[in-house]
């Protein structure tokens, strides 16, 4: 990482001012942000939305889909763990956010597998989530099917990354640009931009990768402080507050079953001054 | 509250003794409660009805509804997280359990959203569930959906509740006479009913409504306390030891996470006579 | 039990040093093994993979159950909680799996709930999976279906067993006999067979019958040793490490809320020489 100069300098302590009003207030709103997400880790989704002072609800059904997405204040899809009726389900929700102007967080999960999950992620270009947020793989991966970068390879497999977060930088700089919203990419250090600026946050837990759910979990909280704030500002409150409780939790813990239960609590405790100071730096594009 | 006359103590000490038999005849006998319920909460409702005594099985398919509904001894229905297959298996699933004579639980989660919810929930009318459980506003709804009481607007968001227990009393009492059954709302200060007499039963945690399916969970344990006892001590026992499992809960948490593994412990380690004794009031209607 | 002879004690030497060779070489590997499984413990399904060192991927569509049976290591399949889908899914998987030479665990839960669970249950037997575990009750009526030995008479209730598992000696003979592969009866001593040699594991916790899913994961956490190592001695690995983690989780809980968090941390924390010394003997057949 580069030094930071006098503008990242000033654009730093403006985001942290940001950060500690999302956080505020999404505890002061409890704001609904609604879920399509995998059955897999949709109880721990919906648990870390509502640690975090949020409020959720999941559907599968496209016309639940669509009434969650005008009555919320914000949504998140998550395409794994596909299920037959997400064929319709997938456009007609992603459709519905994107007419009626809600926030929304999409998370490409193990993206490859399958054409239905191509075609809905494809589909979804037009829809622009507010917030993309994926390991690096898939957010290369997802720049290559839109056709906004093909110079990388990504490795999915299933939802593991084998490429290292910075490899992702120009695909999630250029879907940012897409979108005009923020990309999250979830590594050791982690990645969020809207394009112009980037953020690297730091923190964590080796135990975050025995824990089923964490990617998906981070994606959940995006939204709900995407309710709240721009959407760069809650991909990195929400990356932020996960790098803190990670780091928290594992001090707690030595095994992944009290990691969990301990990191819930520590997104439930965590203050927003917490969050603002947690380490991140700026760099310009 | 009034204060409880004569023949409301009497009434109690009656009710205590019947919740005791209640926890008692779970333990000893371990009754097979089925579930179709959503898989949002699904493996916290399983855990808890095990916590408490019971047996847990859930399915999907309308032939093993109606095989569960048969085998089982008692029947837990859900309304949260629909799939397609719902429509059939909802509505085959109440009227197997309504032919067979056997006592099921029925949570009208976010009755309002979306119209295969409406028409499942108004076909079970017919087949009279034995509990009805929800928060104030969604048995406002249902009472207004079945043309029990229109009196009240409810106001059901998602699955918030943003109307006061008390304010479903009317609601509740309707409902339960039609049915013949109880009828458990779920507050600061719970209510359950059989339509003839109330009870106001005290305790819980603030922490409740941090973690995703506390309500869904309650229903599954008053399933399983259904196939050992009438409706409304059935009700009231969960009621009670869910009461009684979160106060002590709280005190051994600072965090939701936490908070969730010891309210399964204390669950667990809740002994009949800590049950019946956990605070209520009871009022004549 | 009868003494072990010579042969049986050289048995055991060996199998203790391929129990030691697949934990490590599982925690080296990382080994991807899908699961098409239940969604009422698939979470925990899941955490449990990670938790011996595995990586776990969920699908429900037969394009994808196809897509990750090869490329993962080993795959799990679990007939609990069906959706109309995996009439596809399970026999396409399946197939896919038993051409591709991909080992595969076999769940055969609550097998005789349903035409549809029957119906996928008959088509897995010329699939021949590499691993089948589940109760005493479950692998008697699997044997029974598929004309493998009908003396016996289960008593299927659900997902519980009211058959000892020493009644299912024969029957886990048969069944290994026929596949090439290995058993896995859980009970109080649970039963490994591969059809010439039975291995009996003790140790475990009561509070595994008290948390969903300890069966179902057990059979995932076999799938991740299966990617690693012959089927007896994954099904053994599998079973060994439940029942040390069941013996010291239950010593650090009082509820199945703790059990089951400290149950993940000793899966994750036991070491492969405390796993091939977990108390067991060995018997010819």
């Amino acid at each position: 990482m580069n030094k930071m100069n006098k503008m990242d300098e000033m654009n730093k302590t403006m985001i942290q001012n940001q950060i500690i009003a999302a956080v505020n207030a999404v505890r002061n709103s409890n704001p609904l942000a609604g879920s399509i997400t995998n059955v897999i880790t949709i109880h721990f989704v919906a648990n870390a939305q509502l640690a975090v002072g949020g409020s959720a609800a999941m559907v599968f059904l496209p016309e639940e889909g669509a009434f969650l997405a005008n009555a919320g204040n914000a949504f998140y899809i998550n395409v794994g763990g596909l299920l037959p009726i997400h064929e319709e389900t997938l456009p007609q929700t992603a459709k519905t956010l994107h007419d009626a102007g809600k926030p929304w967080v999409l998370d490409p999960v193990a993206i490859g597998i399958g054409s239905v999950r191509t075609k809905a992620l494809l589909q979804f270009k037009e829809y622009k989530p507010s917030i993309i947020r994926g390991n690096a793989s898939e957010i290369i991966a997802l720049a290559g099917l839109w056709g906004l970068g093909g110079e990388n390879k990504s490795n999915v497999r299933g939802v593991d990354s084998t490429d290292a977060v910075i490899a992702a930088k120009e695909a999630a700089v250029s879907l940012a640009k897409w979108t005009g919203g923020a990309v999250a990419v979830s590594g050791e250090t982690d990645l969020v931009t809207n394009g112009s600026i980037i953020a690297f946050s730091h923190g964590g837990s080796h135990f975050m990768e025995k824990i089923t759910g964490s990617g998906c979990s981070l994606g959940g909280v995006a939204a709900v402080y995407a309710a709240e704030s721009d959407s760069f500002t809650a991909a990195l409150t929400a990356t932020a507050v996960y790098n803190l409780a990670g780091k928290r939790a594992e001090q707690k813990a030595d095994g992944p079953g009290r990691f969990q239960v301990h990191f819930l609590d520590e997104l439930y405790n965590a203050t927003a001054e917490d969050i603002a100071t947690n380490p991140f730096e700026i760099e310009t594009v």
